[in-house]
């Protein structure tokens, strides 16, 4: 049997502690023995769309052309609307909720070419229940897609600006300072902001970055190997975005950065030597 | 080469940290190169054996069939037995350690119709090891299940009435009130009683849920989101049981709960207004 | 299409909370969709370029023939060499950074015949970045490789002698006494010594174990199981070496006991009863 797609790729807030990925396996396996699935990441924090937009988007360039099926999905049941998605004039298919989760890979993919609501219940499992739609109803329309099930059978059509859209956080300039936002921290505590590293160019190649209360300067640098001791760089990371980093230990940690948290560039000026912590608020430091 | 069966379904308490889990992939790709093998779950609390046979429960209706592969085995090395169970007339074959962590699998499919013990050296590693069984004897049974080996060719049959039972915990009903358990806390924090929705039919929409300490009104919805703030909701899960849920956060943190923890469900009474915590016990809540 | 290996093995500090494990997979898969990507573990500590050496050591000898992709990498982007080592006369070959990571797998599988330097820009990604070779480099690398590309295609050949050796730590014998280390702390806290079985036969049943500020005695068992409450065990463990181990707890935490960890052996003497935690140091015990 000729399949459509061969590979299912496929990222969720599950986690790998409980036996749900197995479980949503098992129902691809069931209806479309022959598809593979490649697990991007099931440690999308619990709920945390924004979180499981952007590492869609980071990954999107470089997944297999398939189905990619998304489950980070905290009004399920609701009426929010379970939604498979065309790109590439039908290269690949994003399955998952309506709910911005899917918006900037399929922005990042040149738009949708089409979509649907998932609805026909031939597609979906008999299960009444309303709190997995994973395995009820994600997992089966993906394994059906890639049996060749045409996205027009699963449902409706839905014009594709009606679809949640994509929340990315922009930088603003403001007197010659850069406002950003920390869009990631990773395993190694490596900062990855919203910056372009365009953005930089007005800039020295040792900056301040001014954080919740404090400010530390940082220099820009091209691996993580060239951050001296006590330093801070900036690195342009695998993604092409500037990433605050330490050599060998958690930037993040030591600066108390997380997802969301406000990062403004400014030049360093002549009249703070570089390297020094400056206190830029009295109140009391974030826990 | 025609396979027997071409899916291995794997559980453990392994985790992912360690190499456990990828070294008995390769044992089984060493021996049945064409077999694919689909992680359930390895998160399973070390040598938990009732929660690792309740997960596999929970998956049974969705798992391919095949060979089951489960493996937590506090008593690795002992005179406890390595076992191969058969249910649904050769449909599927469950292999692990006689310690009832197969046993609630075993009666969903409608009990063993073949047992046997896996004393065959020839269908296990030459290692000398008492400690690595899912590498040296599960895994390999497995994978020659797979190959055709027959349930009977591993070692001598057992009757399967002497099979290490499963410990269910019932509830209990007493003067209105049903005596339930957790029996499951998931990612989420939802806590899964052993509760049927049938058993809550004589109670009104609102109920009071005495835990170790205090009570909750609780209120039957459809769907996570339909709990309100500050609200206690009980949701039939996706496994058909009465879970304790919030919206968007954990109930089991919020009270306290794990699995094994007692929670008796009770008419709320004329006396108290929902939503306020009555405590019960003037003793110290646990930490 | 004819692979010349089909299986790669690949084992990373990446973890499995961000994208890179699945992205890696995504292209090794865009690459030669026929290869099956075994993950032997990504919970390497970050940058622990000895513990995932250790890991692929304990696990060779189970792995199917093929590539090995392993990439624990903290000076990515320097000069340190991307290198591909055959062993076996070509049955595996080992593809990561030239930092002794891949150097104890090696020595175990007879040393290297060939080696090479990762060079050719037709066997990597276009990307520019130089933090994530795993995704650009090694990746692809070990993909051509099973396609058939040979080794010297690579990139120019390496003398091994040049490789970066392993370091792995050796016992000391000294009146009596042997000095081990802890080489690795599994997920139930059992504390791989440095110090095989036949290191032991000068000694009873019953030995002194002298930790850091503090001593305890410990008896050889065959199984966990056969350790008594209270009592410390030493059991020859799966991968043929001496665990400190206690039955269904944690000995590493009991012990403080992490990789690296001093143990001495010494015998018990008539001086002290067997079980008695003796105080060998004044100062304050780490935390």
């Amino acid at each position: 049997m000729a399949l459509r797609y061969d590979t299912i790729t496929f990222l969720s807030d599950y986690g790998l502690v409980d036996e749900f990925v197995g479980v949503v396996h098992s129902v691809i396996r069931s209806i479309a023995p022959e598809v593979t699935v490649v697990d991007l990441s099931h440690g999308i924090d619990p709920y945390d769309v924004r979180g499981g937009g952007l590492a869609l988007a980071r990954a999107v360039e470089y997944l297999c052309p398939g189905v990619v099926l998304a489950v980070v999905d905290p009004a399920v049941g609701t009426s929010r609307r379970p939604i498979a998605v065309e790109v590439g004039d039908g290269a690949s298919v994003l399955v998952g909720p309506d709910n911005g989760l899917l918006a900037p890979a399929v922005a990042l993919c040149g738009g949708a070419s089409r979509a649907v609501e998932i609805a026909d219940p031939r597609y979906r499992l008999p299960s009444q229940a309303a709190t997995f739609d994973g395995r009820d109803v994600f997992g089966p329309a993906a394994a059906h897609l890639c049996l060749g099930v045409d996205l027009s059978e699963l449902g409706p059509a839905i014009d594709p600006v009606t679809l949640f859209p994509a929340m990315v956080p922009l930088t603003r300039e403001d007197d010659g300072r850069l406002h950003a936002e920390v869009l990631w921290v990773d395993r190694y505590g490596n900062a990855q902001l919203n910056v372009d590293p365009d953005e930089l160019t007005g800039f020295d190649d040792v900056v301040r970055l001014v954080l919740d209360d404090h400010a530390r300067s940082a220099r820009r640098v091209g691996t993580f190997a060239e951050v001296e001791p006590g330093e801070l760089g900036l690195v342009v990371d695998s993604h092409g975005l500037v990433a605050v980093v330490l050599d060998r230990r958690s930037a993040a940690a030591e600066l108390g950065l997380s997802a969301g948290s406000a990062v403004t560039i400014e030049p360093l000026g002549d009249d703070r030597p570089a390297g020094i912590v400056t206190p830029v608020d009295l109140g009391p430091r974030r826990p």
